[in-house]
């Protein structure tokens, strides 16, 4: 099935600003294929303060088959949804929005959105992240003068990871900072720019997101000293690095808690909720008694932890460590517990401070399912979230093979993990369901959040995607991951082939010196050309994107701009995918970047991608020549619509709803 | 196509307890087509505080062609959202949620909802509204003593409405409150039981909703005694009386606006947007400048306006006047405006003060457009909403005639007015776009709050309904209004056959004394027939909903209780629906109760139900047989599932995304 419809999306093509403030009239346009109407009236439909505002759109042209609109969009709440209305010769009418074209009228939710809160550092939409979990990345030589920790259990390197508890959070292999220094060089080689460090705060397990403070980094990853050693040797890479902070709760051996734990008056009380008043019930994470929650109506944990450039937030950012930026865990329940919602409090105070701090900071929120009402743009930049890549991709691409493994709890299990959900393992997606999916769970966020969200085949937190993927698929997910919207995410040990059957097999050791072998030289090598395609052309980071064809083995999509045009075919099986004349234009002087498939031109002007296998291709086109290249003028407007004299009369149309 | 899937809804056949407090344990059903499995495993899955909870779901046994699953669900959050997960034997898994059965993961929104925020009076189920606009609805003999106001065009009862400014909100019938008693007797004879007045302040137009004062009744209207005077016969005769407030602006004529207007540092200044240092500029609604906009950050304006027993919210509500609650005016835009937000704020308080007087009243919202983010639960018990209902209705039973009308301003339109919407008039809908619209336009509401949205054809803010009507639907769209969950509403008019273009020509006076003539006969017995039929069967208010068959040309659907069904066919054309076999059942024993169509049971069990033309029928069959008819005990949890002891040890099953 080939796809050639009417087209927007957030990318700059489409929107003459992706940053505007409250009053700037933002262009939109829409293209629609030729001969697809006619049309009698083409209108932009928002809802600002929820009451609906219509523009016209006027013709700009046409150009490669393609016939352009242009409308004005006055920004007049801080999320300012908008969706197109096309009025048929014929009467009939059709709208589009972010999930696509309907034929009834549309929802709020997914409404196309423009953003006027502050707009994230554009070094974002540039990076290819690679995350690093401390205590499993590399062991320095001074690791070895750094005692262990009286709740370890210390492992080799070689150890094998082990999975049950109390290993499961204890064993310790002892990765530090130093480590990781000592390995900058392979991230250069690999090509990624931003590297996230999961916790290094001193804590009381291996994962070290139970936090005993946040005022200073383990001394057993190195201390303060050794992240600031870290981070200047990053910058002076060209690679930033974000830390991973936890707002939702702090671990029971945190100075705060431990102030306030028995102690009634106590100062810290207020930052937990404690239930008795002993102070020794609490609430915690999920009911771990190790992760006691915190309570955001205090003001003085506010003041302590994100308000202000003392804050814990704020420390961090500024020199000596001079941190890019912050990861927060558990996002989604911050500031959330029963009765009370106080997360976007928080969230909106965290991006305050650290606008305040350094603007030129990223703030991730992890929310592992359905993010959009958190993902509006207020304060997270994008999410580290699952339900619209991750999961879809893993679903598609996977082939389980029930091979049994241990739980945490010492159960053999044969059911492949699949992300805590109990649903009987991986679902079998096809690649039509694959798309569904991503279309689904992104509708609902602003196209400049989605481009900040972390885009990961897999994290800490999960299985590894390899450990379940079909003969042949993981380049496939990995060239996903490289060229849908959003910010590719190398978790370490992926490029080497690294298996794991769930979050916490998948922790294990990075297998220094395995380079040369064949498998992982050749793992190697797909992950450097991937994160080198990215960079090369970045319209992967912030172009248009548009599906041209879905069949339920393959996906082929364009990610576009003026600059030009990459061609991406997906396919898990063989493919012959035919994509209608017009869908892509400048085929015939395509050039292949990436992949092993044919691209051929009929005459009639289709175009055929033709694969063996599971097949990842990318060809170089022209960019996108829009009739109108040259930016409408945008001019501020009145924020509001509704500011009137006194002494003016009723504009009588609006007076019928009154 | 026959629809013959796994359901539940939000309804008693479901749901152990529609008015949980938090903490409660509810139960939820779900009933499965038997032979649609095999099935491995059915759960819930909810999303306290954002982070996934899941329960399992227990087989309850088989009846009539259904197997039954019940699972616990814990209310967490003041709205608790949850779905329900099939995974199959054969491994591929389904999703259930308010938009129906998904093979792929579904979005929060959209999820079944809990309601732990406090009931509405169960009165406003039961409730058949009936909308009366006073200037035009009666003029008893009392009116010819009351002076013509200052800003009006005097007309006589059977004058034209005048569609044209000035004299679109300035032509005055002068109909009153004393009208309104004397046509009780009309009421009480259509069976109607709830009563909305249209604003009854003084205000400086035949509206009202620029009201000069809420604290007196407009003389014009009779003053505060008529009003007391109609509750109390209203009430007599087992009619409730809602009044009409607007939270969102006042008139510029408003003893608080004048008090500020002009006069800076006055108390009342911060009741409003005023943008300028001498208070002559100011925001109004849509730039309409005899409609200034409050400002909710004003304590002030809550005190006076909402907050407490001494409020404008609180003083209609108590004896004298009794009220039996309030129809809230653009209740869409109330508290917002460019970056600012309290509408939750607003709605909350409103509602709250309302318990305070008296909790067996009602608040519902006017949001014309999509209205799921305001309608939670949390204040609105319902709203005055088109696209869930009246849109779809008219775009799938209209047959625009594109006669020419005046418009505001005097200019000659053929384009079929549709709700503002400046998409070229009417959309032509199909049944199933009209079940489509229905679905999307609800998924987003809770079960509870969507019995207590109104359900009109028209308001007095539309055009009506039978104006544009293919020939012989306006049986079909006053059936479905009575037979789809939600509150009917008939516009004080609908029942004597009126038409009228748009908002204004909607206003004609009522032409009292015609009931004699055939066509208004006929009309006034269809709205006794479905009000009555309304009244006599609970499972219409209350009971669930499951479409068993949607085609181009009709809907079927039954509303469901352990009680009774009631099988309800909607048809524009001639029509011949086939209900799978099993689809309802007891259909051998049906009682027809309304309408000219058959029903015939195949030998394979399959039901066929047969009519020409427009039709509206519904018949009578037994209740659903639910094989554990006990409700489950209810008991208590703790609100959240996180309190611990410090002595506890870790659950080990949840370490995983720490």
């Amino acid at each position: 099935m080939t796809i050639l419809l009417p087209h927007h999306d957030g990318s700059p093509l489409y929107v003459s600003d992706l940053a505007p403030e409250l009053g700037d009239v933002v262009t939109v346009r829409l293209r629609v294929p030729a001969g697809y109407g006619p049309l009698a009236a083409v209108r932009t439909r928002s809802n600002p303060d929820h009451e609906p505002e219509w523009t016209d759109a006027a013709p700009l042209g046409a150009s490669d088959g393609w016939e352009w609109w242009e409308a004005p969009v006055t920004v007049r709440n801080p999320r300012h949804g908008y969706r197109w209305v096309l009025v048929h010769d014929d009467g009939h009418v059709e709208w589009l929005n972010q999930t696509g074209l309907h034929s009834i009228e549309t929802l709020d939710a997914e409404d196309f959105a423009l953003v006027a809160y502050p707009a994230p550092p554009a070094w974002l939409m540039e990076s290819v992240m690679y995350q690093v979990f401390p205590d499993r990345f590399a062991r320095s030589v001074q690791a070895d003068t750094h005692p262990t920790p009286d709740w370890a259990i210390p492992a080799k390197w070689d150890d094998p990871v082990d999975p049950v508890v109390p290993g499961r959070s204890q064993q310790f292999y002892g990765g530090d900072l130093e480590g990781v220094i000592d390995k900058l060089d392979h991230l250069v080689s690999l090509g990624v720019n931003l590297l996230y460090l999961t916790p290094i705060f001193p804590a009381a397990s291996n994962h070290r997101y139970d936090a005993s403070s946040f005022d200073r980094v383990d001394p057993l990853l190195g201390g303060d000293e050794a992240y600031i050693r870290l981070i200047e040797a990053a910058h002076a890479r060209g690679i930033r690095v974000i830390g991973d902070l936890t707002s939702n709760h702090s671990g029971d051996r945190h100075e705060w808690f431990q102030a306030a734990l028995g102690h009634p008056g106590a100062p810290e009380e207020e930052f937990y909720y404690f239930t008795d008043d002993a102070n020794t019930r609490y609430e915690a994470w999920l009911g771990v008694p190790t992760l006691p929650k915190f309570n955001w109506a205090s003001q003085e944990l506010r003041d302590r932890f994100v308000e202000g450039p003392d804050s814990v937030v704020a420390k961090w950012l500024k020199p000596p460590y001079s941190a890019d930026g912050w990861r927060i865990d558990v996002a989604n329940m911050t500031g959330r517990l029963g009765s009370v919602d106080l997360n976007a409090e928080v969230r909106r105070l965290l991006r305050r401070t650290m606008i305040e701090i350094n603007p030129d900071t990223i703030l991730l929120g992890e929310s592992t399912n359905d993010a959009a009402s958190d993902l509006q743009g207020d304060g997270w930049h994008g999410a580290m979230t699952y339900p619209s890549f991750t999961r879809p991709v893993w679903g598609w691409l996977s082939e389980p093979t029930h091979a049994p493994y241990l739980t945490y709890d010492g159960r053999e299990s044969t059911e492949p993990w699949f992300f805590t959900q109990p649903i009987g393992g991986i679902p079998r997606y096809t690649a039509r369901q694959f798309v569904d999916a991503v279309v689904r769970f992104t509708a609902g966020i602003p196209w400049r959040v989605r481009l900040g969200n972390m885009q990961p085949l897999d994290t800490h937190d999960t299985g590894r995607f390899a450990t379940n993927a079909a003969p042949g698929t993981v380049p496939v997910a990995a060239g996903l991951m490289m060229t849908l919207p959003g910010m590719p995410v190398i978790f370490a040990g992926d490029e080497f082939g690294l298996v794991g059957v769930d979050g916490e097999a998948s922790r294990t050791p990075i297998p220094w010196g395995s380079e040369g072998e064949p498998a992982v030289a050749e793992r190697l090598a797909l992950y450097r050309e991937l994160v080198a395609l990215r960079h090369a052309h970045p319209v992967l980071s912030t172009g248009g994107l548009r599906w041209v064809h879905v069949d339920d083995e393959s996906v082929v999509f364009v990610r576009e701009s003026a600059e030009e045009t990459l061609l991406v075919l997906a396919a898990k099986g063989d493919t012959d995918a035919e994509l209608q004349a017009g869908a892509v234009t400048g085929v015939a002087s395509a050039e292949a970047l990436i992949g092993d498939a044919t691209l051929a031109v009929a005459g009639d002007r289709s175009v055929l991608l033709s694969a063996d296998g599971p097949t990842f291709a990318v060809w170089r086109l022209a960019g996108v020549d829009v009739p109108a290249p040259e930016p409408a003028p945008v001019t501020a407007d009145e924020v509001s619509r509704g500011v009137v004299s006194a002494d003016e009369t009723t504009p009588a149309e609006q007076v019928e709803f009154a």
